[in-house]
Parts: structure tokens; sequence; C-alpha cells
């Protein structure tokens, strides 16, 4: 008998025969005698149509207190519905809000940390042979109003509770079944891992690879909780993710995209020293978050610099530059936006080093020009036109994984 | 400066545009100096809505607690709305859920009583100068479950602060513009009342006049809460429900109709001691509500009764007579659903023993014939057939007040 803590998305709840199917995995696991939390978010769209509300009132500065107040209302719905749904298969289930769960947060609205989960009220519940549905991405501030703690934050949730109540297993139901080497729909010999580490999905989560909230990952290190990602609609094992993971025979677990990326160039800088302090502090007082950072020696003793910062953060970096004419002589900026960044993501990368040239002979066999370059530990990321990014990707893949 | 409870509806919150109008309906009086408590219900078809969705699940029988989980997002959904418009028109204002407003009910889901309010969290905003925007219909039981007050329950959350802050007075508004002395859209000449008493509101409330949710009034005459019944639409004096109203030349304060009552005769019972009994306990047995009785004697040592319940429980009550043929002997049953009920109001009646032959005399010159009479200190109803209910109204209405 293990304490099974589950995470369906939006998705997976859209309508009644959806709720249904998940009432009927869940109650699997439960007559096999397993105690199971189960964290929802809000059915299909309805955020986004509580969203719409919220614009209708005040299109540009909704309060984010009372934007937490209305988006909490989701998944209240789906988790009334899921319970509901459960009992009319006949099993006993019982429904919590945020804060019934117990979810402390702090209280930056839209964005809140969980504090702590006071898992008293589900274990009684749990004592009691209820299935536990639990409201996702919600809890509560220390003056009792309601906070949210971001899109993606019932991942973070549902790996809260299996942190608090040192569950066996944390499983997050998504519409892929498990972890692939490169996004299947574009590459059709990505391979499915059976495990992965955290460190690797954390850097796979970050590249987009959009298969599980960072957060949540990192909150799964940080805590040791056991995660398993897999297919909220066919019944198979999915990916696994842990700390350590046993070697296979690839360096590489995947391949990844992001098309979330513009280019900033700056041309013509005096060479003087100081500069890159002033444009990236300026930058941080804009709360933009520069990624790749290239800094080459121009003509005539001046330097150019470019930087990568997030696709909707681009115009926010041009602007706050341009402002800086007066302190900062350039000859001219520049943002590109027609970007992405292809990144491979593995382990056993750092004890091999023709790994890079491998992934550069790739793209070069392809025919594809690299912009930027940027390497850690465990990855390498280029960037490179947006355009033949898909093409990049299964060419590394191949190489690699093929 | 005073303290004021304000209460809309759903229809008065159904779409942006409305909300707004609210809002600056509430900042108007905020702007005088008075401290503002606002109760709203779900915006518009919410609730059926949420019913329609929890249908899906379970046509018949869905779980009253998830109910009450399901439906409470509604209000949820209002109170940031509004809380929102009036912070974007420029005023402090916080949206508070029923818990956190302090409603503490029993655990009756669907139909809750409160228990008591305690209202610190709504004291601690207006001390802040905030609008406090409180959600209608909801509370929290001692296990710390939401609950719900039941249909027409967010008048009487209105009416429960106004009791628990001793308010100056309590606002309902609502699609008519005050209580009038018959439906003014059937009736032309009706005519709107600046005052009437707790007990005369009651008896109109519980005769179809479906002004006010019948509880609150009870509930504000018990803890002597002033109400207002005004327009949201129009900027205009309602009118006042308080214990003792002024006298006024007429005797009469209104006519009303209630459409939702069905008669049930049994003929040809035995004419023994216990056959009354033996049938209203079988109802009540069946929870029907009995409104009317007749008895009368029949031939042959037979006698009949008559009596009326509502209409959506006439089926239930013509079975559970049925189904009592061995233990009671009779000829015939028979329903008829084509009843109204036609009721005259008012505190002065008692003293005036002409009231309900001229009632009865209006009524005959309209050529109107009665099936059931039935008499109380301040009221005066009649069945009569539905098709010439209407008609009834008027000419009772002209007799009296025209």
């Amino acid at each position: 008998m293990s304490l099974i803590v589950k995470k369906f998305g939006g998705s997976s709840v859209a309508n009644a025969e959806r709720v249904f199917n998940v009432a009927r995995r869940i109650i699997d696991d439960y007559k096999k005698g397993n105690d199971i939390v189960v964290v929802v978010s809000a059915q299909g769209d309805t955020t986004d149509d509580l969203i719409a509300k919220a614009k209708e009132i005040n299109p540009k500065n909704p309060s984010k207190r009372e934007m937490d107040m209305l988006l909490a209302s989701g998944e209240q719905i789906s988790i009334s519905l899921l319970a509901m749904a459960i009992e009319t298969l006949g099993c006993p289930a019982v429904s919590l809000l945020g804060w019934q769960a117990g979810f402390e947060t702090d209280s930056h609205h839209g964005i809140s940390r969980i504090k702590r989960v006071n898992a008293e009220r589900i274990k009684t519940e749990i004592a009691k042979k209820n299935i536990v549905i639990v409201a996702g991405f919600q809890g509560l501030n220390k003056y009792d109003d309601i906070t949210t703690l971001g899109r993606g934050g019932s991942d973070t949730s549902a790996v809260a509770i299996a942190a608090s109540m040192k569950a066996d297993l944390c499983q997050i139901y998504t519409d892929v079944d498990g972890v692939y080497s490169a996004d299947p729909r574009k590459v059709p010999n990505a391979i499915k891992m059976d495990e992965i580490s955290y460190d690797e999905m954390l850097e796979l989560a970050s590249l987009g690879a959009q298969v599980l909230n960072n957060r949540s990952v990192e909150m799964a290190k940080k805590y040791n909780v056991e995660l398993e990602v897999l297919s909220s609609l066919e019944v198979k094992p999915g990916t696994i993710v842990k700390e350590t993971v046993k070697m296979e025979k690839t360096l590489i677990r995947g391949v990844a995209k992001d098309n979330n990326v513009a280019t900033i160039s700056i041309v013509g800088l005096q060479d003087t020293p100081g500069v890159a302090f002033k444009i990236f502090n300026k930058l941080a007082q804009y709360k933009v978050n520069v990624d790749i950072i290239l800094q080459s020696v121009g003509r005539d003793g001046t330097k150019d610099i470019t930087f990568s910062v997030p696709l909707d953060q681009g115009q926010i970096a041009v602007e706050a530059i341009e402002g800086m004419k007066e302190v900062l002589d350039f000859k001219s900026i520049s943002l590109n936006d027609s970007i992405s960044k292809v990144s491979i993501v593995g382990a056993g990368m750092e004890s091999h080093p023709g790994i890079a040239a491998k992934m550069f002979e790739a793209l070069y066999d392809a025919g594809i020009n690299i912009h930027m370059i940027s390497t850690s530990e465990i990855k390498i990321s280029v960037l490179i036109d947006a355009k033949v990014a898909d093409k990049a990707v299964s060419a590394v893949h191949d190489k690699f994984l093929g």
C-alpha cells in the first residue's frame, strides 16, 4: 500500500466525459489499496475565460489580489466535479480548496511561493478512506487572502503535497506519455526515456520541452520526490524523474527547441571599462532576463555586444538601452526576433569533450549557421535562425540518437 | 456617517457594463462618507450553468457537499470583478468569500442556516476605508467545509451582516423600484408603497410577490434591521420595510397572486374519526407542504377532503394517498393543477370585518368562482381557476386601491 499523489491538467478534465476518464484512472489505483491524493487544474479554457472577464473590467492593470480571488474559482469547479464523478462511480471522495488542503504561501499575488503545506486535513480525509481531490495552483497568505502560484502552479502543488506527506510517488499526467529525446511531433524517431535525472529534466524544461513546470522539478529535487510523467489517455508506464539515473549507452538525453528567444546587438560601443556593467545593470532594473552574452572586438577601438532575452522582453530591452544614449556611446542597436535556441542535454556530457564538436558537425552538415553558443556542465545551446530550427533539431537528434 | 449594507442580485452584475453601474452606485454612497458593505450574488446565469455541469456528472443525486463547493465558485467570480471595477474607478475595495467574511453555518449542505457572522475581518477592512464586497449565499460549517444557504440566500446574507454589525440600513437592490400593492406589470394602477411592516412583507413574499426572500425578512424582523427594497437601475427611493408603519387610509397593503398551487380532492371518505390524521400524517412523511384544507360532508355517511399543495408536490401527494388504499376507504381522488391563489394583505384588516366581504364582492362582480378560502389576521386568500387569476387581481386591487 502506497501513498500516491496524482496531478491532472486542465485539458484532462475539460468536460464530463474526460472527468469520468480521470475518475476511473484514480479509482483503479485506489482499489489496489493505495491512498490517493489528486491535484487538479481548472477545466480546459476556464482560466483564460476568467482572465477575459477581468480584462473587460480593467484591460491593463486589474488588482492582483482580486485576480487571484477570481482565478481560484476555476479549480473550485474542477475539484467538485471530479469528486462528484468519483462518488457517482461508487468510491468515497472529498474535494479541498488550496486553503483547506493547508497551502500556506507568501503574499506575491499571481506568483506566490508555497511556504508550507499543513497536510493535517488531507491526512484526516485519507484516514477516513476518502480519495482527496485538491485544487492546484492556489493557497492562502498570512492575511487569509487567496493567492495563486502562477501558470503551471498545479505541478508545484502536487510536488509540495508529495514532499509534505512523504508520498511514495508523484504522478504528473499530461497529453504526452513521457519525456522524449526530442519533440515526438517533430522528430519521428524521438526516443521515450524510462528515467531521467532532476538536473537533466530541469535543463529540458527550461529549454522549452514544456513537459513539466520547472519550479515543480526544482522542488522535487530539493525534497527528493520521485516523479512520473505519464499519459492521461493511455494506461502505460511513463518517464520516472529522480536523483540518479542508471547510465545508458547514449550520452545525450534529449534535444530541445525554444522559440521564445530574441537577440539584441549593440554595435560600436566605446571600448572602455564598465560598459558591460552599465548595460546589464540597466537591464536588471527593467527586470529583463538575459541568457547568452557575446562580446566581440569591433573596429577603431570599439566593441560589439550581443545578448539573448525572452522574446516578449526584446522591445523593453531595446528601449532600456536606447534610453542610455547620454551615458553610453554606441553606433546602433538592433533586435532579431526570428531566433531559436536548440540545445542538447545529458549528464554524461561533461566527461566527453567531443560532444560539442559532434553537435556543430551535425549543424554544418545540415547547412545551418550558428549565431551564438552557450555551454554548461550538462547542456550545449546554440542560437540559430528560427526558420531552420526544426531541421536543426532533427539533424542533431539523428546524429546522437538516430 | 452611516454603515450601509447593500445587496445586488445576479442580474445586476450579469456583465461588465452592469458591474460598472453597480460600482458607481456604491461609490456614490461611499463618497458621501458612509461605510459600505456590499453583498453580491453570482453573475446572471452562472448558478444555472454550474448546476448544468453537475447534472452532466450526476443527473439525479450529486453529492450535496460537492454541489456547495461547486456553486460557491459563482459568487467568487462576481465579488472579485466588482472589487476590480470599484478599484478601476479609483476607490479602495476588497472582496471576501463567505468564510472570510465570517459566515458560520450549520452543516445542511444546500439549505444551510447561518449560525453566526463573525464580522471581525469586515470591521478591519472598513477601518482601512475599504469598500467590502462579500460573497452572498455561502458560508462555512464547523468542519471547515463550504456550505450554501439555498436560492435567494444572498438576501439573508445581507441581513445577517446588517444584524451582526448593527448597520443603519440594509438596501436590497432589485429589478423593481419597490414593493407594490400588486404586480405592476399586470395591474397598471398598482401603488408603490413608501413603507411596509415586516409581517405584511412576509405575507406578500410567501404569497408569490417575489420581491424579497422570506428568510431574510424573518431575520430582519428578529434583529430589527431596517430594509429598503429599491431599483438597481434607477436612482430613487424604494420601499422601507420595518417593524411599525404609519397608518394610511388604505387598510389593504397589496394583492398578490401565486400560481405555484395545486388542489387535491379526495371524495367519498368514510366518515370515521382519524381519517384526516391518517391523510395528513402520511403527507408529512412525504414532506408535502399542505396549505389550505377544506372538509365537507358528503352523502351516505361519507365526507370529502380537499387541500392545496405546492404545484410540484401535487403528484407526490396523489401517489402518497393512493398508496393508502388498504387503510383508507375512499371513492376517488383528483388533482387540479390549474389553480391560483389570490390574496390581500394588510395589518389593519383584523379590526375591520367588512374586508373579506368586499373582496368576495369584487370577485363576484368579475364573475369569478371561488374554490377555497383561507384567512389569517393580516391576509385573506382565495383559490380560483388559474386562467382568471390576473383578472381577479385587477378586480380586487381596483376595489380596494383603485
